[in-house]
């Protein structure tokens, strides 16, 4: 995709910040909306110049979830989908969760929906003291997607997550900062700046390569029936320190009380062993 | 069974209330206990008129656990358990596993052994001021049972799930909500009427088929290796949305404003597809 | 190993104290301090008189982490680690993972990098109000080690591992209590007295079978596909119950309101049936 309808996305000093943009709608959630935020994200994460992306809005709302201005769920699959196709939600989600650079949600507004699930394979949700979160897909006859029944036990616990997700009700950002949901609730107009702000603290302290290699693991690996797959995962790691040029600059830029300059690129430097495939 | 001798059973408007009825024992846990209440849970799960259950006691005590009147644990298995055999508080919490129908815990006083790990796959558990807990087990000189090893760590993170299995020690209501066990502390003489307000508004405002799915999909998948089994379930259940009875008028009621009137039923309308096998 | 050059070792009435003794050096984590701190957990889990280990400090920082004193890693390996080679983290965090008797980490000072990585397997962490955690891997240019991927977002949940994995920051006793990282913050000076009195605690009041059960079914059963499979282990275990030498004391001391003298030994009267390799 050369251009985005729905979507804007621009990169700034190492940052892509990526806004969903039919403020008008309260960006009622589309599948174009899906398929130009899973094509910005690919774009981002492709570049390595881009170190981190901010996901939010350009207006007053996050999303409001599914756009039912057609008045009811409009995939555009006709008479029904092909095998292996994707729900809106999960594309980007699923999105997300394969990716090297780190996302951190900018939540303002209603978060609803496919508004919220979106958003639980991200590294960080940040929301506003107006923000509004609602699972509300019981309400509505239908279960939960993005991926929601995996990602939100791990987040809240299973107690919040049976909650949050059976009554289908609206809660707002306290209670979404007190169950782990969100990491920080701030003013609404502060939010996006907040969050690329916390962007550029990881392009400008970690190494690359160090922090895909953290989000792949966390994700990938900590559902593993024991913590022996990821010992021995740890062990490859450690043992190629010594030779490792990120590991000699973090080093000796902490000894030198000097901001590090990390060489590590993750187009090209991820180790060749990861027990996992980038899907 | 066509009555029970330690269980109450009634349905009311939708909700199921089944009781713990040996209140002069503080419902010592008994064999019969167990075998009354997994099939009064069963009852109500194939009852599709019953959209919520909820689990209490007819006394002042939810369960002090096991009982001892015999001076130690009687299993009535003679020269030991057949293979196959399952413990008494696992025959309940399992059962609650399995259930289409989600189940609301109303405990009061003690709550101890089998008094709570037979609710610990409840939907939730909402405690009294007056509740006391306790998984006593390593202080009885026994391992924990009911499946609390699976299913406490997941409500209340491992940090806690350690100190309270090993230790054994009795702890209250406030830390109980703190760490995520109850959703809930309200009056010794209100938890019981505040679970069947909080199933009645269950069956007010969600679809029973949706229901289903959700506590199904939070059981089963939560611990699967990756999301993308998730993701696949997700996608078939988002593709069937516009055929969907209960997504057509889950969409339409909210447009209009109006309460819901879901069509769709456990008993024949639950996809033929699902990854996990219903025992 | 006859003798220690790097850690203490110490057996009192029940509880072993294993401290981490390089106090000039801020207790920086050497491959030698790996291979001491392992001999030691080990020799005290051999023991049957030894009911619990306290894991802490002879100074003022339980451990800032690798040692950095020769200018960067150096784990001895010459040409690089031979096939199977454990990274020294991990060497510790999972020994205390397979260990059957519960370890109490005393944490004071700095606990960082591997100074919290190592204890992550243990049953519990207590803090000081001066204690100072970082996760600092991401800023030396390093992926986590000792399991962290794993053990973590099983203490914090996912939201907080990720933002701690992947900011790198360093944060203090007061978030670590909220999220779950430790069980308690107390003063400097009494954290290895109350961790102490912990397991003295737990050596008075619990089995020792019961708790090597209990901690290896958490550890090791937790992440289970589904509750099954402990729900299984759990009938095993409890229809032995009645021919259990120690829950007959353990019923029998509750009723004669006395404490328990628990005959059963880790070294002899663990289960045959267990599903799990003890390595």
């Amino acid at each position: 995709m050369d251009s985005y309808a729905e979507v804007s996305y621009e990169v700034t000093a190492r940052v892509a910040t990526v806004l969903l943009d039919r403020p008008r709608a309260r960006n009622g959630y589309t599948v174009r909306m899906a398929d130009e935020l899973a094509d910005a994200l690919e774009r981002a994460d492709r570049d390595d110049d881009v170190r981190a992306v901010v996901l939010g809005t350009t207006g007053t709302d996050f999303s409001v979830g599914a756009d039912l201005a057609s008045g009811g769920f409009d995939f555009g699959t006709g008479d029904g989908p092909p095998p292996g196709w994707q729900e809106p939600a999960g594309r980007v989600s699923r999105r997300i969760f394969t990716m090297a650079t780190p996302v951190i949600a900018a939540l303002r507004g209603a978060s609803v929906g496919a508004g919220i699930t979106i958003t639980l394979s991200c590294d960080y949700r940040l929301a506003s003291t107006d923000s509004k979160f609602g699972f509300v897909f019981t309400r509505r006859g239908i279960a939960p997607e993005g991926g929601a029944a995996w990602y939100l036990p791990r987040l809240v616990g299973m107690g919040t997550a049976f909650d949050w997700l059976l009554s289908g009700r609206v809660f707002g950002p306290d209670e979404a900062l007190r169950a782990g949901l969100v990491h920080r609730v701030v003013p609404p107009d502060e939010v996006l700046a907040q969050a690329q702000q916390l962007a550029a603290e990881l392009a400008a302290h970690t190494a690359p390569v160090a922090v895909a290699l953290t989000r792949q693991m966390l994700h990938r690996m900590a559902a593993a029936p024991t913590p022996y797959e990821v010992h021995e995962l740890d062990s490859k790691l450690v043992g190629d320190l010594p030779a490792n040029a990120d590991a000699v600059e973090g080093v000796r830029s902490f000894l030198e009380k000097r901001p590090p300059e990390f060489p590590g690129r993750v187009g090209t430097d991820l180790p060749s062993y990861l027990p996992w495939v980038n899907t």
